[in-house]
């Protein structure tokens, strides 16, 4: 039985769709309790439950989007370090093998050569480099306590986009933004992604850090075109003249946009489309709100 | 009445001394709890208690110093970060003002004129500048996470020192090591810090940042040689060649050494002793343990 956690966030729900669809038997747990320490509450539950694996999808991005995270920095904290420390805290005890949705927000730019960032190369966009959000600061920061957690995933995801029209699908968010910057990213198909956090488990690939982005990347212009051929979204877009331009007129706090490179899960064996096919196939089957 | 958290700490007994010699009364309340969270135990107390402010002296320094906090991250941002924050939420919800022990080791050398940082200067040794200890790291964020909040002081305490003998007293520390490094330093006299929180507060000074060291700053050499007049710790001492070294030969993460300004705290009307004052009254008064 696998125990999720944050089942109610976008990616959350995307993961407990996955495991309802192939019938693997999960329970969803909220560690939110007005009395108790989320640790007494998690472990009270995995003595009662004996999960064999803990998905752990709960965190603080901000809303509507990563702008708020600069007003409710204790909040961020709290959810993006404070609370991951304590289930792994909670697992290491229990000796239960976990995994934690990370963020492919840390970096920024790619490789000298234009190439993807990979899990050996330390984040760029974070409190140490001082250029990130708050967000950012504590995803990385995160990382850095989890990492030598035993037995643990950490899978970084990166801009989330999916087939089902929702405000938080970067395909949606495209086609509702008046203006656009053109920027190249990764980006992580959400459904693909909710599917790996149970494959790693299920095919006990070795624990660590996972990029979890199709490969390949995008500009925003490819998508916009992507989008404008399927017949989705305005048919005219307004493009910031630079991201500097972006940033000033239409954002409160630097946003990442990084190429990842996602080899490292394929060569422990799982294979995802490649960002075009993954486009592609979401615009084929869109299903609007 | 005053509620103190952190009380069976170095700084928290210091402030517990203080107020049971001047007759203040005050409650002394742990947040660690089995099974409750912290802000649920601190919200049952702040409502039967009814205090009119709060003084939280809890905090993870590392044990036996601060180069234990790189191997325990998650307990440092819970206990540096984490904590105070829920702290200052329910003082905010509660209306009760607050002060917190911060600290000076967020900052590096001196400014480029040789005088002491002020409380408007940035911290320069911290997560954003990559040059800290995890805890100064800690101690930094933890100031950006509750420089906003309401009633709020924050006492930047710089390296402890007092007339008791105490392994976590800078003279007795000195007394102990067999080599020392030459660095100048802004410290503070413990049972001048520990007077101070409640001064700020009977005294209604403006809320804010305060540095609480003894003016002044002094060098290693000097204070070995104050211990050596007074006929205290061993006869010769032997010193780093460099900081450098020090560091190299005899620490796993970079110490923070500082010249701090505390003039604010003058202007508010609170004297402190010159740091050679203290020192001086310190050994003339010494009691071994």
């Amino acid at each position: 039985m696998i125990l999720l956690l944050g089942s109610t966030g976008y990616v959350g729900s995307a993961i407990r769709r996955h495991l309802e669809a192939r019938a693997i038997p999960f329970h969803s747990l909220s560690l939110r309790d007005n009395h108790r320490d989320a640790r007494d509450v998690l472990l009270e539950a995995v003595r009662r439950l004996k999960p064999q694996f803990l998905i752990c999808a709960a965190g603080f991005t901000g809303k509507p989007n990563v702008d708020a995270s600069e007003g409710q920095k204790a909040l961020c904290i709290e959810a993006n370090i404070g609370l991951p420390a304590k289930i792994g805290e909670v697992c290491a005890s229990e000796k239960i093998p976990w995994g934690h949705v990370s963020s492919g927000c840390i970096y920024t730019g790619s490789r000298p050569d234009g190439s993807g960032f990979t899990e050996e190369d330390p984040p760029n966009f974070d409190f140490r480099h001082n250029n990130c959000s708050f967000y950012s600061g504590t995803k990385a920061l995160a990382e850095e306590v989890l990492r030598d957690m035993p037995n643990l995933y950490l899978w970084r995801l990166r801009i989330p986009f999916s087939h089902v029209d929702n405000p938080r699908n970067y395909l949606s968010k495209l086609m509702r933004y008046a203006r656009l910057v053109d920027v190249r990213n990764s980006i992580s198909n959400l459904e693909d992604f909710a599917r790996i956090t149970h494959d790693c488990w299920a095919q006990r690939i070795p624990f660590g850090i996972y990029n979890v982005t199709n490969p390949g990347s995008v500009t925003t212009r490819q998508v916009v075109g992507l989008l404008q051929k399927a017949g989705l979204g305005p048919k005219n877009y307004e493009f910031f003249e630079s991201v500097e331009a972006f940033h000033r007129l239409a954002t409160c706090t630097p946003r990442a946009n990084c190429v990842m490179d996602s080899s490292k899960l394929l060569r422990a064996g799982i294979r995802l489309p490649s960002v075009e096919e993954s486009l592609g196939d979401c615009l084929r089957r869109w299903q609007p709100a």
